[in-house]
């Protein structure tokens, strides 16, 4: 049986795989071999380089592990009529992710980026305007996996911290809990709010001006969702208006950003380039969650960890 | 009695000292004016302002509310002979300082002053060399009220803590304690080396050329407490021969960090100027001790909270 990685993983990771499963033929390339698709019985992929044509040529293809969270752009329809399971690695950008969060609001909130400017001018300058994260309100749009991860480290730092989600129902590590539609009369208590909404008909344009109106003046909005949760034009006026103090954002309506795009040089918006879950243990998390599933595979359990409904497109 | 601030607060937090005590003459000044000196039972003051002369002209004196954390340069001879009460702030920096400490940790593992760098030139680059912070190993000098306070946020963040004092006594928020005369056995196993120790015989040149020897290639080492913790020079030889991976300062041998110093341009070194125990809260928290204390001195009590012994200089 064949297990084509479309990808090199680091030799650590690749000896790993082959001792704990000697009975598989392991074959490991960066890019995709149409020789080896052809013989291959399960892919593992980021998932970009799987279209309808490769689904053809792999006729023996019976599952697709993506080592990414999103399956947007693999033939879906193709994959549905062959019966070809997918899983995906749901669940391992939590930690990098509230990491990430974190970072940007302790940056923020003790002035390193004021610090490193400094620094480049090699002035010892220490009218720092730093303030403190202790003691503030965080609204948290999403709070799954990664949004309670976030509530949970905010909360260490003694933030108090309210869930959004569209029903209203609880979420760990919130204070408080209250739905979309409740959301226009809670922004004016945060000082901090978060999305890391996805991308549904539900959250595609959730925030308006109108929410930007309600925010308070000194807040910081944070989006690593996903970039249609606002539109481009509603924030920068928001900002220019100063209707909120600073945005922190790792997703945008394009990506990439263009160069000439206003946000990178506004001096109230932090550029991430669509970074956060980006982790040099990305891919040791993922075999923790692959591994198990092919001892299942072999034992001819079809049950899978993080297995997608491919239709549904999660 | 007249109380004097050598040092003129916000509007708000004057009008709530004058309240709360209404029949204390308070007098807000941004210098030291000797008339007013010579009439004052008490001053409060962030300390540089006290020398022997002022010492002499304020006849009237009884106690001294010093708005920081060390009296170094204070006549504590003429203090001491005049029995003049002293007390200080003590405590007000374990927020701030804790969370600059993580801000400098989190911006290192997830590549925030990369992600700026490209935010300057406009460039849309995805490579980033984020790592996570999660299952790290830190270990810290100086587990005090500070240094357990660091501690209690890198463990939500499931970081392994070492502390490190004189006696390898208990401290809280901390996996494993070890003595100074274990360091050097210990120090392989760090990620993270975070002092936060004052200057004192025991801690001055603590570290030298051994304990980075001993240090991990790819550690991290923060000096957030006294800067002769270590000479300069053992500190530039450990980074440029790739023993330690990079250092966040915040304290120096010289203060200020001239402008030739070699620190201000090394890639590996993070130069904060003396700066993480800033706060826009500062004054706040600081007359939130002052507070208790005057209503004490009111009532004929001198036994103050943070009372020093001007003799042993804390």
């Amino acid at each position: 049986m064949i297990v084509y990685f479309t990808f090199d993983p680091r030799p650590d990771l690749k000896e790993g795989l082959i001792q704990d499963f000697p009975t598989i033929d392991f074959i490991f390339h960066d890019n995709m071999d149409h020789t080896v698709l052809k013989e291959a019985e399960v892919i593992v992929t980021y998932g970009e380089d799987i279209e309808a044509e490769q689904i053809r040529l792999a006729k023996k293809l019976k599952w697709i592990m993506v080592a990414s969270a999103g399956i947007e752009k693999m033939p879906q329809k193709e994959i549905a009529e062959r019966g070809i399971v997918v899983s995906n690695v749901r669940g391992i950008h939590k930690v990098p992710m509230a990491e990430s969060v974190l970072a940007h609001i302790l940056s923020y909130k003790r002035g390193l980026a004021w610090i490193y400017e400094q620094e480049q001018k090699a002035e010892w300058n220490r009218k720092s305007k730093a303030t403190e994260l202790h003691g503030s309100t965080a609204l948290i749009l999403g709070p799954g996996a990664i949004g309670s991860e976030i509530g949970r480290l905010l909360q260490a730092f003694g933030v108090h911290t309210i869930g959004c989600n569209r029903s209203g129902n609880t979420a760990d590590y919130m204070d408080d809990m209250i739905s979309f539609s409740a959301l226009l009369k809670e922004l004016p208590s945060a000082d901090i709010v978060i999305s890391v909404l996805p991308s549904t008909p539900d959250t595609q344009h959730l925030l308006n001006s109108e929410h930007f109106k309600a925010m308070k003046g000194s807040a910081l909005f944070m989006n690593f969702g996903r970039g249609d949760l606002v539109s481009t034009d509603v924030l920068i006026n928001a900002l220019n208006a100063g209707e909120i103090a600073h945005a922190v954002l790792d997703v945008y309506e394009e990506e990439p950003l263009p160069a000439d795009h206003p946000f990178w040089q506004m001096s109230t918006v932090t550029v991430s380039p669509h970074v956060s879950s980006h982790s040099s243990r990305y891919l040791e998390r993922s075999l923790e969650i692959f591994k198990p599933n092919l001892t299942k595979w072999l034992e001819g359990d079809t049950d899978l960890i993080n297995k997608m409904d491919i239709t549904r497109g999660y």
